[in-house]
């Protein structure tokens, strides 16, 4: 909109846009920081990220690098209802890091997930997620799905993490279903629902918590640690989940390490999310994530525990022990 | 997933992703063709995009480049139901360029922004729509807007097009007091509302037209023609507002030669969705625009109408007698 075709007062003051300022950076990058009006945003989750990157997402040469916001829009989006130590509180592990697998590959039938289930379960597993390529496919339909591997832990302290997937009123039949079955932790991938279905489905299920997938997060145009660890909080991501540095994906430590800070670190009165640190992670890395994060982290290791087939239960005991005796070595 | 963990003869033969083909293009970039199953998709369109570009969004340096769909699913995503030819018999235009313009600037009220709709009206304009920064703010709530700007077109031939934001529930209230005030066409931003919100609205309300707004598209990372011009249109978009070369934004020619191609040409048994070049055009560009695409568009100018301020009407008229007088001179 050209500024010289406006001539509301109100607007020109309080409406438009404003540079605050610019500097460079190295090598012809620039930090450009605009302030925004926060009415034009009012309290949905989809409009803040049409007012932060909409247009601009169409400029290739443009990151979203972070993003300051008023505290009474922090106060209403809320943030984690559960977070860090609701997730460590119902699988019963005050202090120490929480532990994850992932149930795939996509193609098993429901009686071959909740097989897999059962043997993370038996290895002492905290939670137990869906593959996020899971959805309501012929192969193992969304329903029979979350009933089988939910009655596969009926006995067990882990806890299933079902994925949702679809429109938002697809999501809530499936939030049924899986509250009907006993389950009170889900996945949703925030940037495939759209951040507006996110927010609605977290104020909407109290009682649940949510892990956020980064699908579709096309980090590399919005920084990680807004997007994934800010951004996905702010909303009410119980835990998030994102690569690893030296894993299957991009991530530099540094941006890891800033991502997990956003998730975790005082911000108003939000309650920390937990870092889940993913994508390629095995055995020999625990001990040097630990390290790198501390203990207020979840560790997913999917694909390599999945490597030891028959062996399943034994190899997921044994990343389960090294969890358990970090701190107390 | 490794390859190695998998069992299943089933998973492995009918389920697993193929690398069909590696290509080295110029500079060490490299064109790969990867098989995908079609039943890991379903007929979810969230789940489409989670295949396609999911995890894969998180590589900064991959690009979703094109997609082949089997037959069986582009026809279950159906396409454009109105299209181009819907479009211009709503406003019995049968065979020139259509024309549009935009309400803004954010900020106006209800009644400043259906002032500007009433002289764009006056002017000739085929389709008038809201910003897409316009949502449901305090300044013009939603409801509001679309009562007061409906009620300014009603003796007119122009189409009012607000544009839907917020969850999937939000979006289904907005769109039943657009009914009610005898609107029949309006704007979705896909990405913002996520692909499956937008589907299933489409198929939810076959009496409106849809046009996609590509916020948040971040058109860099996903090939522009294969996004707006081909998935939004399989999805059902009747129009694609996308940037136009030597505009505001840095498409080129080129892309957007293919972005409008990919919206109009044959496939399968879809309609041809319009294709609407915008962002930052002026009535110095007409001409040439039309030359480039031919008439089967929509001309989108915005912020330079505007900027005529008192001479609104004026500049409209001038626009909209370029537009029908091409092909004629």
């Amino acid at each position: 909109m050209p500024v010289s075709a406006i001539d509301s007062d109100f607007v020109l003051k309080e409406i438009v846009g404003r540079v605050q300022s610019i500097s460079e950076k190295t090598g012809g990058v620039f930090e450009v920081r605009i302030g925004l009006a926060a009415e034009t945003v009012g309290s949905d989750a989809g409009q803040l990220m049409n007012m932060l990157f909409g247009n601009t997402s169409l400029h290739e040469d443009v990151v979203l690098h972070d993003v300051d916001l008023p505290r009474d829009m922090v106060a209403g989006f809320a943030g984690p209802r559960h977070g860090l130590e609701g997730l460590r509180r119902r699988v019963d592990a005050p202090t120490r890091a929480l532990t994850c697998s992932a149930l795939k590959p996509q193609g098993l039938s429901a009686a071959g997930l909740a097989e897999l289930a059962k043997r993370f379960a038996a290895g002492g597993i905290d939670y137990i997620k869906d593959d996020h390529g899971l959805a309501d496919q012929a192969y193992s339909p969304f329903a029979t799905r979350v009933e089988v591997v939910a009655a596969s832990l009926r006995a067990e302290r882990a806890r299933y993490v079902p994925s949702l997937a679809g429109d938002l009123d697809t999501m809530r039949q499936q939030l049924a279903v899986a509250a009907a079955a006993g389950i009170d932790t889900v996945m949703v991938a925030p940037m495939v629902c759209g951040l507006a279905n996110f927010h609605r489905l977290l104020r909407d299920n109290p009682g649940f918590a949510f892990f956020a997938h980064p699908a579709l997060g096309g980090a590399a145009r919005i920084a990680p640690p807004l997007l994934i660890g800010k951004l996905f909080r702010l909303l009410g991501a119980d835990a998030v989940i994102f690569p690893n540095h030296g894993g299957r994906f991009g991530y530099s430590p540094e941006t890891c390490r800033a991502l997990a800070r956003a998730a975790r670190q005082d911000w108003d009165r939000l309650r920390p999310a937990v870092p889940v640190p993913a994508g390629g992670m095995s055995r020999d890395r625990v001990k040097e994530m630990l390290d790198f994060y501390d203990a207020d982290i979840m560790l997913l290791i999917g694909g390599a525990l999945l490597q030891a087939r028959e062996r399943l239960v034994e190899e997921t005991s044994a990343f389960v022990a090294e969890v358990r005796s970090f701190g107390h070595g």
